[in-house]
């Protein structure tokens, strides 16, 4: 099977998509994330474009990546400086990386007016800030940047432009359609040109402004490109750059490409959950393959068919890329989604226990009033213990109070929490100042309960995210809270809902101590 | 220009899609704007499925469409009924549509497990229904239902099934890849084979689950087929259904054909936008041609060419499909973004101006911070407004102090806000209970206010978004708020950034409040 290499640029040009943001942090867990996944060059960013960029680099060269290559972007070097003087070309060496990236133009329409130079300084800039990379041995991958326009108006021209990049001795010539308005036989033909012209290896890089961008990547792949370059989930400027989440298992189950291992794919929905969520951006539920509802059926007929034949109504077997099949609630698929959930859970139900029921009855009372059972599973777990008698009580709130003071004084608002508790017969009053409210009050808790419950000094909250719900009613609005606590290696989420941040926040706090609890003391007593 | 004629099923297929429902009321409204559009056929239900889609036929029944014809959608009669006494067909034909859409199985798969009857069979209950709907005079059109998987299977059993379908008077054939599994050149070369075999006119219904359903459609079309199924916005079962948003404005200003007239195009935006409200669900940004974002630009280097030239950056004319170019505001940013913004907000600033790098290093200083411009253009606007001089100072903070606090005996968590400002020399201070601290604090704030600003009874908070920054930070991270205000028909977004997100709102609140004060005075004092 060929081969065909993936390079990521979500962390560079993902990040251009409105509401995508990273921080370095962010970008450093990314780029782990990706490697262990199987992608051969991740773009980290542009280096002296912002200080972001500059600190990922940085922070990158203390990774060992097992299998990726860390990629500089930045652009060819400016007509009016010589290209060992020229701060970008700077920047690009200082981010120390295997790889740098560099962009030339293409299309003469840009040459002329946006560089405002002639066709042959074009020329000589590619290839010179391409040998200037090279003598200081980086792999390099020029971008051939609005390559498809450019051809369109003048081929001949198009290819100097490449044949310029590759006598710098670039590694890789990567035909971009920037613009997003090439349609896949145009991608194809265009390809199939070039091929006779330059004997370099190719690559290609679409956006989605015609919703054609994987579609034209899949069609330049058969036409020899052997570099695809694209992001997850499809961030990117405008409408997005080619879905990296999409073309993976295009090539690899259906076109007989190898990208990843099997086993990496895999992890495709996660590696696009993951990403999603870093990005702080809602996982789009009909993402093909990776989304939600890729393998949800809602139509009766289809429901009952699939259950017989799965083929029937699916392209491929979900576990592939990590997916699931799913039916989408009615009566009965709730029950038998109760009874597989727990049984995950390692709690035995069957059809006739009486627990399934009033369980489906509380998950649609308590999913009608805001909350989501889908990322709480701590939560849901102690729903289920409490119907079948398992649950324990651990203790009571006898009451809080939360203060948040500002003053013309003070730059910062000052949070303070007053707790009382009770345990059995005692009870324990304390307070704690934090972070803001939420913070007070979790810490005041643990403080309060760290006297009955010593163990609860091995968990810390690693999580925590809120979502307005029904943004409509503004700061009326009910709040859903769910926060990701963990003890060493395992990890729960647990969730609370409540039009008052700190009460839906102290919900979700009460389900993560419960939880841990109920383990540990269940553990203690064997 | 050949003519494509467009067959809409958004509101058949498309509310197969996850949360898609439409009441009747609403699938009228949207089949009286598709109608003005400019589809062809608009299908509306499967009548005797439900009895929202009979309603719905009986009440278009009483409207004049100026140019659409409404189909309803149903199966070929059971094997075990004649035709006449089966009661699908007795519904479709009870649905008294001109047009009349039935699918019958091409795939010998399905064939046999899923009807469970012998190939002959179906071919004959394909003729037979399709004769009898053509017996009452209806136009009938032919779903061939997995198609394409079918004919991978079987291509001699695919074809005779169309033409049991076309010997019982079929108008049009429609190839259905119901699984969406088929890529874009097996579309291709499949509907080549089928037109060398078969006379009657061709349609093509794609799916989305390999992410190249629109790729599939235009290529289908390319090979001759004359008829394009899809939906507003994509919607529909799994990944949703080919994006009639994106197929119409692909054929049209990119291929040649005609489907709409140009001043109908120009609606495009407004029919997704209008098809989304009605569903209920947010309007995707990044779709293309009509999504929010798909003529935004972020990047500087984009920013500047796009206002010398904008075919540098943009595949067509935004307005041809209704939309309009945007500038973000982001780190990203440089000194053309600014400059475009200030335009749009009255303000002229050009490259010399000493405020621009000022605004520029502001807000990178902010982002970095945790601030988000993007959808805070209120903000963003006070910014410009303090650099350039024109920002006036309208209160300040004495103090505030918000408490929450919750017992046993109480339900719900209570929250009060206790404030006090300063306008000039005059002090006031007041509190005020709420749904939560940010719903206490806000109403607070507004009562010490209005004493010295009346006009602030006018303003509405509508809209109140949080987002956790580096959720890992758990309960002590930052957090960003935004607001949406309203006075009549204008709004505004502001935002703010604190660990505590009382302050964070607090911040938003007061960027909100001045905004409206500003722009009040200033029409006010003219």
């Amino acid at each position: 099977m060929q081969q065909i290499f993936l390079y990521d640029t979500t962390l560079r040009d993902g990040t251009q998509g409105e509401d995508i943001s990273f921080s370095a942090e962010d970008k450093l867990k990314i780029a782990r994330r990706l490697d262990s996944f199987g992608i051969t060059y991740i773009e980290g960013g542009w280096p002296g474009s912002n200080p972001k960029d500059m600190e990922f680099f940085e922070r990158a060269r203390a990774i060992k990546f097992k299998h990726a290559k860390v990629a500089a972007f930045g652009s060819t070097r400016r007509a009016k400086n010589p290209v060992e003087k020229d701060e970008n070309i700077r920047a690009l060496l200082d981010a120390q990386t295997p790889v740098v990236t560099i962009f030339g133009k293409t299309w003469l329409l840009h040459v002329k007016q946006a560089l405002q130079i002639s066709p042959e300084e074009n020329l000589a800039l590619i290839a010179d800030s391409v040998g200037y990379l090279k003598k200081h041995e980086k792999e390099v991958i020029y971008d051939a940047e609005h390559f498809f326009d450019g051809f369109k108006q003048d081929q001949e021209y198009a290819l100097k432009t490449l044949k310029a990049a590759a006598e710098g001795g670039a590694e890789i010539l990567v035909l971009c359609d920037t613009n997003g308005g090439t349609l896949p036989w145009q991608v194809g033909e265009i390809v199939r040109e070039v091929k006779k012209n330059i004997s370099v290896p190719l690559g290609i890089h679409t956006h989605n402004d015609s919703d054609t961008a994987v579609a034209s990547a899949l069609t330049a792949v058969r036409e020899g490109c052997i570099q695809v370059q694209g992001t997850i989930n499809g961030y990117g400027e405008r409408c997005g750059n080619a879905n990296l989440c999409s073309i993976i298992p295009d090539l690899q189950l259906k076109m007989g490409y190898k990208c990843v291992s099997d086993e990496q794919l895999a992890h495709l929905a996660s590696v696009s959950h993951y990403v999603s969520e870093l990005a702080n951006v809602k996982h789009q539920k009909n993402l093909p393959f990776v989304g939600e509802s890729a393998f949800a059926h809602k139509g009766g007929v289809h429901v009952s068919a699939v259950m017989k034949t799965a083929l029937t109504y699916e392209h491929i077997v979900p576990e592939s890329v990590g997916g699931a099949r799913r039916v989408l609630i009615s009566d009965l698929s709730g029950r038998s989604n109760i009874i597989f959930k727990a049984k995950e859970l390692g709690v035995e139900l069957n059809d006739k226990s009486p627990a399934v029921q009033k369980i489906v009855n509380e998950i649609k009372e308590m999913e009608h009033y805001g909350y989501s059972y889908e990322d709480a599973e701590g939560s849901f777990e102690l729903m289920v213990k409490r119907h079948t008698g398992e649950m324990k009580h651990f203790f009571d709130l006898e009451r809080f109070k939360v203060s948040i003071q500002k003053d013309s004084l003070e730059k910062e608002a000052r949070s303070e929490a007053l707790i009382k508790i009770r345990v059995g017969n005692e009870t324990e009053i304390t307070a704690a100042e934090g972070d803001g409210p939420v913070n007070a009050l979790d810490l005041a808790l643990r403080k309060a309960l760290e006297k009955f419950y010593p163990e609860l000094k091995q968990i810390h909250l690693t999580d925590y995210k809120v979502r307005v719900l029904d943004t409509q009613s503004a700061t009326a609005a009910k709040v859903r809270v769910l926060i990701e606590t963990k003890n060493g290696n395992k990890s729960w989420n647990t969730v609370g809902v409540s039009p008052d941040v700190v009460e839906a926040s102290w919900k979700a706090l009460v389900d993560s101590i419960s939880y841990h609890l109920l383990k540990h003391r269940v553990k203690s007593s064997h």
